[in-house]
């Protein structure tokens, strides 16, 4: 047997799942902070519901897995985690509005593997079904300059709105049935620069005329004052007044700004959209984004009921990279008691310092102190109690902190406030 | 489009879901407190890695779940978590030992469909890898009945060994090439009773003496003190001192209890065996259960290589199960603010208790007082805060308790006492 992972998997040793558990310790805090519930819902998904019609694009359906065909049964594993969710609200016509949920889970794409796209990874979305208030965006975003906040991360909020840029192509001429086709070239300015857009404009039968003012249009520096002057559909202008009060209520995170050339690809959004941006960072990629789609949950589930939606999307993998290198914890423990020639009392030690709440190792195969003392090196574990025949005998442990060195002759109940 | 889940398969809504979380996030604590750090390996496995030999037993290759073969490559689900671990450890052989990992994932298996039985569900697993110390036992014990006494949960701990066993099997007089099938039929004595065990002990070529000697020995009360008189074998013996020592770490948790018929049927387990159940309960089902398996990793990585190991899984479902009639969380939500006619001041309000570490919602869809009221009812949210004119201009909100229907009014920060 060859001893390998499928291609395109990977695991992740317990060095990289603690950080990645305190991510999404403190993604889940937020949730529950502005309160959205967990859902669940299985890998395996009915191919019928995978290949339905769904704006997420042909593209993925090319890459479902699918399950072998024992007993004709036609499954495969999900390539998100928005399908499922459309296909629970579907089946549970009785769920009160709004349905606040997040989901973070495995979802499988059968593609090239490139660096760091992998065919099996995580996705973390939080989702508000069934409200068209500018208050949904303002929880998602709050969640957003949160988390981040708390994991020390300096971000940039990309907000625009997909009715803003449909009055801004109206305003340039543009007819509206190249809106789509203009706003995924407009997609790519942040990554390659005006004159490749612009090129790729006039290929697509746009004039010098208007290329060159859609550019201009789409990288000023434009406030949503001058913005509001500019929409002349009606579209337009309740897209501005939409922002207007979105930004009203986020007046105090500076890092929540405007940029109408935001564009997000996919076809569904309908209001207003979403990206998250590292500042002073060589990751360049986005670490959350996402938007409103009033539609599209109704047309997946052919559906008379609206159902107008908005969610985010947290990139846990490229949020990982972007923490690890500062992040230096090898091991969850706090304490190792090494115990000389004592290993009872070792042991009961130990379980008086978990009952107060402290992680803590004791030895298991028989290594010396000095070795025991290296291991906790090693693991950075910041405390040390040794106990042997003196301490037993005078009730008091050799209590060693790990980063001055100093060690202390204490009772067990006064080493407790030296753990911080 | 149908709208169903795959057969075998279930959606957790966020009532479940978020008691789930609540049971993984007791037994993280408890895996953390003992220092064990979390594993996390791919769904997706070569096949050749899946159906390598391995003593969990042919009924469970007929169960795997294939991927279709695109570009010839042979993939599968995995259906349990021990294999990918004993592939993890085979692949980083520079680890240091004891390893000592928890993992909690989906696990897949193509099998018959019964009430309670699913073809995707989740596993709990935490093992130990490099130590023969009875220490891990003691840990893994320990772990089992600080989370069950955390969960409110009356258990029985019935501890057996395997090496006992095989000595009690001698004692009696059976031959060492029947052990396995022998104990394989006593595993069904708390589930059929002796009449039934004793007629399939005879079907497979035992006495009549054989068969009633040895119904006798294992349903008898015997002590430790009896069975080391009992044994003749140095296996035996082994065993016996092994259980000696464990007890004596144990000596405080009364719910840990030698049971010598215990067998659990696993052919891999080489030294002690746990199983838990529920005292006073309906479910009749092992909540968790474990043992030692000495040799199964070195034979799974044809290594020579010694990787000693015990674990213990925990049965997700089966807990869930034990706690659901009891739990009446609806929502995580401890406050929710209701604006009357001010949309800024509420979600100021809620801010200023979300940053003082309370889950809070407000509303997202216009309600009236009075409906918003109605749904804190029914999601048993324990606070409402209401913010209207008088309350901007006075400074004080009208905070309501929800259980016991009084009504205050107070400045923000006086309300957080009240909070619980």
């Amino acid at each position: 047997m060859k001893l390998m992972n499928a291609k395109g998997t990977r695991d992740m040793p317990p060095k990289a799942m603690i950080l990645r558990e305190e991510i999404t310790g403190q993604l889940k805090t937020a949730f529950m902070r502005y309160g959205f519930s967990p859902l669940e819902t299985p890998i395996i998904e009915r191919q019928e519901v995978l290949t339905s019609k769904y704006a997420g694009g042909d593209e993925i359906l090319k890459e479902i897995f699918l399950l072998s065909d024992q007993g004709k049964r036609e499954l495969g594993l999900r390539y998100d985690l928005t399908v499922p969710m459309c296909r629970f609200v579907g089946m549970n016509p009785q769920m009160k509005m709004p349905f606040k949920r997040y989901q973070i889970g495995r979802v499988f794409r059968d593609g090239p593997i490139k660096l760091g796209r992998y065919r099996e990874f995580w996705q973390c979305d939080v989702d508000i079904v069934g409200s068209k208030s500018m208050k949904c965006e303002f929880e998602l975003l709050s969640i957003v300059c949160d988390t981040f906040e708390g994991m020390g991360l300096d971000t940039i909020v990309k907000v625009n709105s997909r009715k803003v840029m449909n009055g801004l192509l109206d305003s340039v001429g543009i007819k509206e049935d190249l809106y789509q086709s203009v706003i995924l070239i407009l997609d790519k300015l942040a990554k390659f620069g005006a004159e490749v857009v612009k090129n790729e404009l006039k290929e697509n039968g746009l004039s010098q005329t208007d290329a060159d003012s859609l550019i201009e249009t789409f990288t000023s520096k434009i406030g949503l004052d001058d913005l509001s002057k500019k929409m002349e559909t009606a579209e337009g202008k309740e897209g501005v007044a939409e922002l207007i009060e979105l930004f009203g209520y986020l007046k105090d995170r500076k890092q929540v700004q405007l940029d109408v050339s935001l564009a997000r690809g996919l076809a569904y959004y309908t209001g207003p959209v979403f990206e998250v941006f590292l500042n002073k960072s060589k990751i360049r990629s986005a670490i959350a984004g996402g938007g409103r789609y009033d539609t599209m949950i109704s047309s997946f589930l052919s559906s008379k009921q609206q159902y107008p939606a908005v969610g985010i999307s947290f990139g846990l993998d490229v949020i990982y990279d972007a923490m690890k290198d500062e992040y230096t914890k090898e091991s969850l423990t706090q304490i190792f008691v090494i115990g000389i020639g004592q290993d009872k009392a070792a042991l009961k030690t130990a379980q008086y310092f978990r009952k107060n709440g402290f992680n803590v190792e004791t030895d298991l195969i028989g290594r010396g102190p000095s070795k025991n003392l290296a291991y906790c090196n090693q693991k950075k574990i910041p405390h040390v109690i040794f106990i042997g025949e003196d301490e037993i005998t005078s009730g008091k442990l050799k209590y060693k902190n790990m980063d001055s060195g100093k060690e202390e002759f204490l009772k067990k109940e006064e080493i407790l406030p030296h753990l911080g």
